[in-house]
């Protein structure tokens, strides 16, 4: 009936989406409580952090204290984020306990690319190819093409499949150039553009012109397509997402406050293991964890899987009467 | 690529709904108000009240004066609810303004149906018996089968696609035997059950047994799915909605309070409208109009795109720029 996978790999991104939008200060201690508390969730991989300036990202500027003290559980995969070489840097101090490697990033759209980058395309790619040889000269391994902006954009509006591909194009032309061993395309519905056939199409084009490579969808919900496209990607045999618990998240340079964040990591649970996907992680205790979420960050998440509940205790009552 | 439909027709459900659980007494015009505003979005069919005891349900105590008050607008269809010969009574006075037929009801969880209906299964067929004869000595068409809590239950937990399919039969048997010609049969996710897959078996079902008939879908949004569920849907050739605006609603029998409720009628536009599905709606005419009902309502409404906003603004200033 479809390429439904018999597994996901969902990257939790709740930390680090979470807090990089956070409208209060979070104590250290509370940002390492919820990475604790997911880490039991059972998520095989983490993103714990963003190594950006504190003048840029207020939220991060304990990104550091945070890396170090979070308990790296074994198995799961501690991921963090960064944009320069003084970030690069500051991951590579925690080489223990996070896993390093580089993106080739881009944006579909070039006025978003402007806003969010401070560069046009050639700007980008020229940017990247200097951000490509500081990780070969740290010995670190770029295996990543990131496109943001691939489905539409507050800025430039529609985007429509060829630039998403031409885009991708640039980011694989650096890394050939380069000699980068690219493993996985990252698509990023950085605004809430997308829709399932959208999905289907873009998803469609990549597969095609790339097939040995992975894709992983970045999908936000800001307009409450973003299950529905999860699902189109699913059907599209796309078996590695992002996602952040509660929903939480946003760009804070999507020109767009208070629209809701990434797809909740919850709900895209529930949408895999209903179907018989299986995800690792344990659908109550990443509820609970939302929770906390909501706790640490002061605010209601979007996420409706936090109001409505999981099946688990309707099912295990039923059984019993 | 699958069976999307051309078009969709879309019934509002948010005045129905969204006041039947309203924990604040809503003055009579503003329910009016927000009536009227959503005749303006070129909403197709609007169901407008609940002709229930308002010991049962206090929200519908003014269902006759909202039906009366209401400007009904030429070429939208206006539908009421009702469960006894009492509510259809009230309904026939006002049939110059509503769309007046029966339904037979059945639900495909006893334990819900015993919850919300005070009936078994048997109870229920002799019980829709009686309400068929009241409609047609009354001289009203009954030509709909509505099956409640078709994809699983709060109370008995999974539904299997076999016992919707024999709700269905039981009603549809009963149709055959009072000569009620019916023209649709409407599947309900009452509580939050369904996921995409599970849509697929149950609708298949139906249409492989009873081709002639048209499908419906009555989608609560409770665990975040709801929008997977209504692509699912659509996928099937599915072609008819219920929804309510800005995702009001939920069942005041569910055992479930502070669930979000029905799918948000903005965002199932948005789906259609994305995939170049005809709705007949506009789509900033209805945000609009959700924002009117947070006011009436005095709450936050869960539709993510109340929040997000329509990409038409975007469009509009990117074109321009």
């Amino acid at each position: 009936m479809s390429d439904l996978p018999a597994s996901v790999r969902i990257t939790e991104e709740g930390p680090r989406e979470g807090f990089q939008i956070a409208t209060t200060p979070v104590p250290t201690a509370d940002k390492i409580a919820l990475i604790d508390a997911l880490s039991a969730t059972g998520a095989p991989r983490i993103q714990v952090a963003s190594f950006v300036s504190p003048k840029r990202v207020p939220g991060w500027a304990d990104a550091d204290a945070v890396v170090a003290g979070f308990a790296p559980k074994p198995g799961v995969t501690y991921t963090a984020l960064w944009f320069n070489p003084q970030g690069l840097q500051r991951a590579l101090a925690f080489k223990d306990r996070l896993a390093v490697y580089g993106s080739i990033t881009v944006a579909a759209s070039e006025a978003f690319s402007l806003k969010n980058l401070n560069r046009d395309r050639a700007g980008q790619i020229a940017a990247q190819r200097e951000n490509v040889a500081e990780h070969l000269a740290a010995g670190v391994p770029v295996s990543r093409v990131s496109v943001q902006a691939a489905f539409g954009c507050n800025f430039a509006g529609d985007i429509a499949p060829a630039q998403a591909i031409a885009a991708v194009a640039d980011a694989m032309g650096l890394a050939q150039e380069t000699g980068c061993a690219i493993e996985r395309i990252s698509l990023a519905d950085t605004m809430g553009w997308a829709n399932p056939l959208l999905i289907e199409r873009v998803v469609g084009a990549v597969r095609s012109r790339w097939p040995e490579q992975k894709v992983s969808l970045h999908l936000h919900d800001t307009r409450g397509l973003g299950i529905a496209n999860a699902l189109a990607g699913l059907r599209m045999g796309v078996a590695d997402f992002d996602a952040a618990v509660g929903g939480a998240g946003g760009c804070p340079f999507a020109g767009h406050p208070g629209a809701p964040g990434n797809i909740a990591t919850e709900e895209l649970v529930m949408l895999c293991e209903e179907m018989g996907i299986a995800t690792g992680i344990d659908i109550d205790a990443l509820i609970a964890a939302g929770h906390l979420a909501e706790r640490v960050l002061g605010r209601t998440l979007p996420s409706a899987l936090l109001r409505g509940g999981s099946l688990t205790a309707f099912r295990a009552k039923a059984r019993a009467a």
